[in-house]
């Protein structure tokens, strides 16, 4: 079986930015992923990526298509990795399909939403509840919908639907929206828009689809009667495909600020790890990091 | 006078990432900057950006300058910041014209390269002479080029290019090359590469571009032809401006994996730091980073 110098999981912002450095480092990699660009496909309105004023998550992640053909970058799409294993002196992955052998890992396989854990979350998943405003949105034309979550994300799926849904309830747990300042203002000058803060989802109901949730506010309990919910209240890291590197009480891989983490040879980068960040700017830079190392470590073998 | 939230030295991939997020995030803030694009506007073309597959430095700055006018930001260019001072619970900045007060400051001033200073080095900067092979390598395919510098900088540059160019003349100035054993080696046992120790580039010559060096070898001038030059005699960070911050061996300004230096309220990003990799993507996740811990900072004060 073919070994590899690198083989690097994932091809969100983190994994490509890795994969043009390696190219043009000309390091013998492939990059093994299910799909290209990651999170940052579900992403509406994107104004920090410098270089570009106002861009959506889809258009990006077509720049960043472009930008790797253009460097042959051999990507094996619809590869879900099963298991990051120790084979001898170099790592065997196990994936959906097939195995491989690589000197070097680079696992850049970002996040996932996480869920209410309520009573009538599974039940009416894609029958109401989504976790992917950008995906989602559009099906809610003139509906009434609760967005769930006040940090940053939980905003933008507001900014989103208040194009498009006819009133939106946004609920936050704690005291005070948490995103930033310039785009709570934003919503807060919306006016179908309602904030209920220090507020907390205890049940989704409904028939075929969703029609309403109970929610807990300052101790009382209160209805509301809704067509859909947007579940934004974070996330968790994609790291359980390897068990022999460190991670955090969150489940992030840790990495030093050389993107390595606690064994020789695996790096990670992006959302998946500790990294303060969790940006699609950060993300590229932690990727050409955790490249960059995996060349230096590669010089050495 | 009026006393900022954040002042950010320079605007080069790090400052101006930086000073989008602060202006996300609403900080009372301005940038400090002789230029805008710091080194990237010296960058020949530019392949390892995400998003953008082929771009000039000047290019990719205009980007930048388009993107950050969008928010509006208060950059006051011209101003060369001569010293930054403790004052009482503040900071202090000096500049070329006035002083200005700030709870916060991120240093975010780049480096310069270590030049040859020899004949024809201004004339063909960006026309033959580079002092970034990781940017300018892959422009060499089959081409013959002098990497001057036996150190690790030297020996990375003929690594990349080993696998890019025709021919590399490895240009150094003392009697053996000084980078690490075990990369020396490696860079002896490749065929295309020469090696000329005790080895001085007295001039550069050619038309539109470089077409070759004059070298002093052990007292005699030698004339080789080559199309390319790699400047990797280092570079030097633009750190002198403040003396209160720890710096490690090369003045480099040591921050954590925060951007947080040794001293409370004072951060760095970029290439003025001890950061792992010198890259303009690296730099800008950096100048999130920094951002971000300023307001984290800054919410406690």
């Amino acid at each position: 079986m073919r070994t590899y110098e690198l083989i690097i999981i994932g091809a969100g912002p983190a994994g490509l930015t890795g994969g043009i450095y390696a190219a043009r480092k000309k390091i013998d990699f492939i990059i093994l992923t299910e799909d290209i660009g990651g999170m940052t496909n579900y992403s509406w309105d994107i104004e920090n990526y410098l270089g570009y004023q106002f861009i959506t998550g889809p258009e990006l992640v077509e720049k960043f298509k472009e930008h790797i053909k253009e460097f042959n970058v051999d990507i094996r799409e619809g590869r879900k990795v099963i298991k990051v294993l120790k084979d001898s002196i170099n790592f065997k992955i196990l994936t959906n399909s097939e195995t491989y052998l690589t000197k070097t890992v680079i696992i850049a396989t970002g996040r996932r939403a996480k869920k209410l854990n309520v009573k009538g979350e599974n039940e009416f998943r894609n029958r109401g509840i989504t976790y992917c405003a950008t995906c989602d949105a559009p099906l809610f034309k003139d509906k009434i919908v609760a967005v769930v979550g006040g940090g940053n994300a939980g905003l933008d799926a507001v900014l989103q639907l208040s194009r498009i849904a006819d009133k939106i309830y946004l609920i936050e747990v704690k005291s005070e929206l948490t995103g930033d300042k310039f785009v709570v203002e934003k919503v807060k000058g919306i006016k179908k828009v309602e904030i209920f803060v220090n507020s907390k989802i205890m049940e989704i109901y409904g028939d075929k689809f969703v029609s309403g949730v109970k929610v807990r506010r300052n101790g009382e309990i209160i209805d509301i009667k809704v067509d859909g919910i947007f579940v934004e209240i974070g996330s968790i890291p994609n790291s359980e495909i390897i068990d022999f590197v460190e991670k955090n009480e969150y489940g992030e891989i840790i990495v030093d600020c050389k993107n390595r983490t606690s064994y020789s040879g695996i790096f990670a980068a992006g959302d998946v790890t500790n990294v303060f960040a969790k940006q699609i700017i950060v993300a590229c830079g932690e990727g050409a990091k955790a490249s960059i190392s995996s060349f230096e470590y590669l010089k050495y073998l």
